[in-house]
């Protein structure tokens, strides 16, 4: 465990779907945006790490529980904290709460360091990681394994201009745009998110354009994101139809 | 001239493209937010207006002038006052500035009142812009008319669930995005805009697609969204070479 901060956040009109729900990318765009103040306030920020290492914070894998997904206006708490490191991770909680103290979302995070030029995945230096004050582990703890999927439905995307970040490759929150999409209006309409692991594999360059295969298995889905041949990003993501968290949320 | 609000707003990883500039959509939406905000403290919030009088704000046009785009990082001010108004529109400017109080942006946006049932425009109450203390002018300004493109280079999107907003209709943001994409990497990594005029004319549904179609001419582009056959968003926007600013802004 390591030291927490927190910040609180408005959901905005654009932040939120048709439903008027959060859409997952961008409030995991607002919870790295909570850890990298975090980063700042212990004199860790990016330009630190830029300068000092020549590199730059990669996300993984995201694992996460959805009890409830917050709603356009609310104000949510994103809290944070690095829980432990190792020599090649970063692991970080997110904890996301209403108003009323309830928990929304129980997001971890494995954070690796990336040096831009050779694209390589950089060791973590102890200095950079201990104002957090969390723990070093040794174990390198690693996120289920999802198995490939076979005949797979599969739908095509060109990958458009507004996808790539300051990297110069497709941001990260686009991978789960590409997956849901490709679930369709009729069942998004119809089902919200309870558990969902995302891995992350390689990067997309511009241009050119991305496969969404998904596999529907009762209340799971299974999805991948191929890239020239090459598995990009996978993820698997539990479902609960709707009306069965009307219910449960009709009291609040 | 009405009363005048601002924010500060610091510019996000994800709001920014692959050159570190702001995208313009996601500073639209700032802007949005920071309108929004000063309709709550005059007690004409959103909530207001649905419930007195079961209509929202909808944006028909935007003229801006773009001085310097800013970059990722960067704290900027967006200043925001109601204009003036007439029977069916509410002319609201934006100011941007950056950290030394230079003029960014100056935008022109025309607000119209919108039935969401009967999808047409409304009639703008005296009661509802009072706080804003902007003058009812009787004459109705309308931004420039933009010719009918004659053999265009043409270009299909699929419209995506995320491009879908609250209003059950694609958010305006993604007009730009895709008259943006259809232009290529090649001319975005060479030219930034300076003028944008854009008019939005017909919403688009959920699911099919839209043709984005545009000619260049020299250094100004024009640009329309086509959906079902129907115009639903033009644009005309003026560029210059990016060395050009370069050499402008070396000095800042």
């Amino acid at each position: 465990m390591g030291l927490v901060y927190y910040q609180p956040v408005e959901l905005t009109f654009d932040s939120c779907d048709r439903t008027s729900h959060v859409k997952i990318p961008a409030l995991l765009a607002d919870c790295l945006m909570v850890s990298t103040k975090q980063s700042e306030q212990l004199g860790r920020g990016n330009d630190y790490l830029m300068e000092r290492y020549g590199l730059v914070w990669v996300i993984t894998d995201y694992e996460m529980t959805i009890h409830r997904l917050p709603v356009f206006g609310e104000t949510i708490k994103i809290e944070t904290e690095a829980l432990s490191y190792n020599k090649l991770f970063c692991y970080r909680r997110f904890h996301i709460y209403d108003q009323t103290g309830a928990l929304l979302l129980d997001i971890l995070a494995y954070f690796a360091l990336l040096d831009p030029k050779s694209r390589k995945a950089a060791v973590i230096p102890d200095d950079l990681v201990a104002p957090y004050r969390c723990p070093f582990v040794k174990k390198i703890q690693r996120s289920s394994k999802l198995k490939p999927l076979e005949t797979p439905i599969q739908q095509t995307y060109p990958v458009r201009y507004f996808d790539i970040d300051m990297n110069g490759h497709v941001n990260n929150s686009k991978y789960l745009e590409w997956m849901y999409d490709a679930l369709g209006d009729a069942f998004l309409g119809k089902y919200r998110p309870t558990q969902l692991t995302l891995t992350y594999k390689k990067e997309v360059p511009p241009g050119g354009s991305i496969t969404s295969c998904h596999l529907l298995d009762g209340e799971t889905s299974y999805h991948e994101i191929m890239s020239n041949g090459q598995l990009s990003a996978q993820a698997k993501i539990e479902w609960q139809p709707i009306s069965i968290e009307s219910e449960k949320t009709s009291d609040l």
